[in-house]
């Protein structure tokens, strides 16, 4: 897979990670595409906006995309680095490749996942890194429940 | 935490498996208690009822219990070892104390949360090993599909 395309795919995570901020949400966007570059699911964080927690990004895109008999050779694109939960669901379904915004803000368990055969990517995109910090510096306290930190 | 309070936790997690199973479903059941004792949400697996591969029954559970600021002192009461997804989630929210009906089934990511802090107990129960045997005895390709494994 190159580059260009993983980039392409980045843009459509980075979208529904702004529609959540637009909504007073958490900013990360996710996207699942199969092993031939067909959107399967799409979605974001949705903490705030329907109250449930269970929805990461990850989650949401995953559950976007429906009942699936196998999930190899699929793409799980995300603007953050999967936390544990996000990381658990990559390994528990056999998700080929993950492609991942940035992991400067928040690093969660991408190597944990490359130790477990799963192809992973750090894209180091300027602007998924700025939409994270700005939303860290400016909604602390939940930046914070959304990862489970316990505040200092 | 005794074991007969355990246990009696344990019957409700089973009565969300019995469920679950009564619906078509995939029978596996969980709960959540504060650390008081107190019942914070409660679910079962929803492949099926809801065409939801996200809501496994601990995801179910936590889900239920809605937005809290943090999960310290919490216990995860599911019938069956958490799959590395649920398992995951444990993690990264801190739920403090993870028992489990039964690992004879299924072994999931419970020896890696008592290697990362997380207390766990597993209570070898007939009953929820019975359940889970027999399910994936006669339905070998639904619960294939709601671990991500490959066939045979």
């Amino acid at each position: 897979m190159d580059q260009a395309e993983d980039r392409l795919r980045l843009a459509t995570a980075l979208a529904e990670a702004r529609a959540g901020l637009a909504e007073g949400g958490v900013p990360i966007g996710a996207a699942l595409y199969d092993a031939d570059g067909a959107l399967l699911g799409r979605g974001r964080n949705r903490r705030v906006q329907d109250g449930d927690p269970s929805l990461h990004a990850e989650t949401a895109a995953f559950r976007a995309a429906g009942r699936r008999r196998t999930y190899h050779g699929t793409t799980m694109v995300t603007t953050l680095s999967p936390c544990w939960y996000c990381s658990g669901l990559v390994r528990q379904f056999g998700i080929s490749r993950v492609v991942i915004g940035e992991a400067a803000t928040f690093r969660g368990g991408h190597e944990w996942l490359a130790e477990h055969s799963v192809e992973v990517v750090v894209l180091d995109d300027p602007g998924c890194t700025a939409l994270m910090r700005d939303f860290v510096i400016t909604h602390p306290d939940l930046w914070n429940e959304d990862i489970g930190a316990i505040d200092e």
